[in-house]
Parts: C-alpha cells; structure tokens; sequence
C-alpha cells in the first residue's frame, strides 16, 4: 500500500530555535526532506545559497509567483519568501515527509492547499528568554531586534491556528515531540483509508 | 499551569494483542493508569479480581447501571462489561492520563462524553494472523473462536470511527506507536489553550 507523504509545517517567532529543530529532525530522520525557501532578502554571515535558501533577485521572485511556481509567498520586513511547488509535491507523491520552516501568513496558505498538513507552532518558553536568544544571535541591529519581538506577540497568537504547539525550552525534547507528532499522524485514520481492506483481504487471498 | 489528564481508549477484535500491549504501556509510563471495567463474564485462567476486571454478579452491574456509576456498559456474547465512572473522572482530574481496553460499542459512548479522547484501533496484520494467536490462546472453544472472527470482520468497520489505527505485527513497535501518540496528543493545540498566554505573561511579570 503506497503512502503519501506528509507535509510538515514549522512556525513561530523569530529566534524560536526552529532552524535548530529542523536541522535536528533532517539528521534523525531518513524518510524527511526539507523544502528550501526562495527569498529575496540577502544572506546573513554562513547561510549557503541552496541549503539555507534559494536567494534569488526581487525580479526572478515575481516571476515564480506571476508563473504559478510558489506554493505560498509573503512578505516579511520588507523582503519576500516562498516555497517552490515542484520539489514540495514531488516528494510528497514519492511516499516522502517533507518539513517547511516558513512563517505564519505562509502557512495559512499551506493550510488551504494541504488541509491534511501537519501545522506545528513552535514557542519560546517566554518572550524574556526569546529576546535573549535574539540578542545572543547577534546578527540584528537593536532596532530590528525591538521589531522582532513586538511582531512575536502578535505572531504567537497564530498559534492557535496550528495543530500543535511546542515549547523549546530544550532542543532535544523539543525535537523528540515532533519525532513523535509525525509518528503519531502517521497512524492516524484519515492516512489510512483501506488498511482495514488489506488486512481482512490478505485473509481472502489465501 | 494545571493539565487535565487525556483519556485513552483502545479497542481492537479480541485477539489483538491489546492486553499484551495496554500493560507495556503502564509499564513505560508511570502518569498512565489503567481503568479496570467491571464485568459479569467469569474469569479467564489466571485473570485476578481488581487488576483485569471486577468480576461482579448481574444483579451488582444492573444496580451500578441504575446509579449511573457506568460511564459505558455494554453486552458481548450475552455477558456485560463496563467502565465505572468514578476513577476515570478523579484520574483524569488530577492531571493523571487514563487508559481504557473496551470494545467498539463502549468506545462510541465513551466519545460522546469525552470527544476529547484519544480513540485507538489496534489492528492484527491480517485476520489469518488474528485467527492463529485466539487459536494459540487455547481458552476458547471452536465455536467461540468461529463467533470471534466472523465478528471481527464487522468490528474492523469500527475502526474508522476511531481517530488512529496501529497494526500490531510487533508488540514493541506498536506499543512505540501509542507511545509517540500520546505525547503527540499533549503537544495538540486544543490541549494548550491558554499555553500563549504563559509564554507572554512571564514577560510581563518581570
């Protein structure tokens, strides 16, 4: 009985640790791919084109969403990110879990699309300890730092629009959780319309 | 923040290993506790009053069904089962998850005054393997055994009404499956409502 592949969706504020997380889930995880955004906002120190994102011109963005080729697209301080179709439904066809780390005007995008998605909100354990982790990063000016957490109060209260909520207070339970969230939806029934069949036909068959 | 306990529910067609597994489950966790139903069927060999089932005469169930102490009850092969209330309702209170072995017919009555359970069907790989392990059991005649699988044909059509299904092929990776399930049901948004609020207002004490 082939499977379908399931869409995962990761979201929360700004330096949450879901890059960690996703990178985390990839490595303990054979049967996961992520899919890599398009943006048009520059590089920050270490992110490779390809890995991190496709970084491409505003020019060549437009086009991908003029040609119906973004699954969803927004626009996040200024700069505009989308996750390219092609790989994303792919992957899912070829049995495939597929994660997306993107934010939460894009997921409710995802969510139209893919109702059957899996929609996880990942939450700092407060918005002390996540302007510290900010501050920590040290790649954001204080002024895009003091943005940054206003718009997370805002964001945190998509949250509910979510399936699941996790709170990272450690990666190691955080990722844990997800692992068990995808082997839990995994089992669920609405994944396995016919499994009832099989398991009475293989006694017919004989 | 103080959590309810979840309810679980698993059922399967006799046979199914539910048994084996329910007790590796209480076994790996010890927030988990067991609902004994009360039943007025006789004990099996080795089954012990208080830790499978409270064997109770017909005239005690009858009475327990007029008190509403029975949050389900139902009649299988002409002998009658049921969940008494009180435990359930206490456990889950204090925050303790509670699992619960019942067949498909108390299962529905249980989702009514609990949609927010957890509903499990455990499945055999196929009915040939079901028809094995009863026939190995060797506690029931071959007309019981023959009554078994004819109804759990009928059974299986249940297991769309539940909202997971594990096929027990191996008792450690199905009991792995309910496993991550459980975690993955404390992560479900509708579990955390007010979990946002936390996460903001440790900010605003400070």
């Amino acid at each position: 009985m082939m499977r379908q592949g399931i869409l995962i969706v990761l979201s929360g504020p700004s330096g949450t640790g879901k890059g960690t997380i996703c990178k985390e889930l990839l490595q303990n995880d054979s049967n996961l791919h992520y899919s890599i955004s398009a943006t048009t906002r520059p590089p920050r120190t270490g992110e490779v084109n390809g890995i991190n994102y496709w970084f491409i011109l505003p020019e060549e963005f437009k086009e991908m969403v003029e040609h119906g080729e973004l699954l969803e697209w927004a626009e996040v301080y200024g700069n505009y990110y989308g996750t390219p179709r092609r790989y994303v439904t792919e992957m899912l066809h070829s049995g495939k879990d597929i994660v997306l780390e993107i934010d939460t005007q894009g997921a409710l995008q995802i969510k139209e699309k893919f109702p059957d998605g899996v929609f996880i909100y990942i939450v700092p354990p407060s918005i002390r300890e996540l302007a510290a982790r900010i501050n920590k990063r040290g790649t954001d000016s204080p002024e895009v730092i003091n943005r940054r957490l206003n718009a997370a109060y805002e964001e945190l209260a998509c949250a509910y629009q979510y399936d699941y909520i996790v709170v990272n207070d450690q990666i190691v339970a955080a990722t844990a959780k997800i692992t068990a969230i995808i082997k839990a939806e995994k089992c669920r029934v609405k994944r396995n319309a016919g499994l009832i069949d099989v398991v009475c036909n293989r006694e017919s068959t004989d």
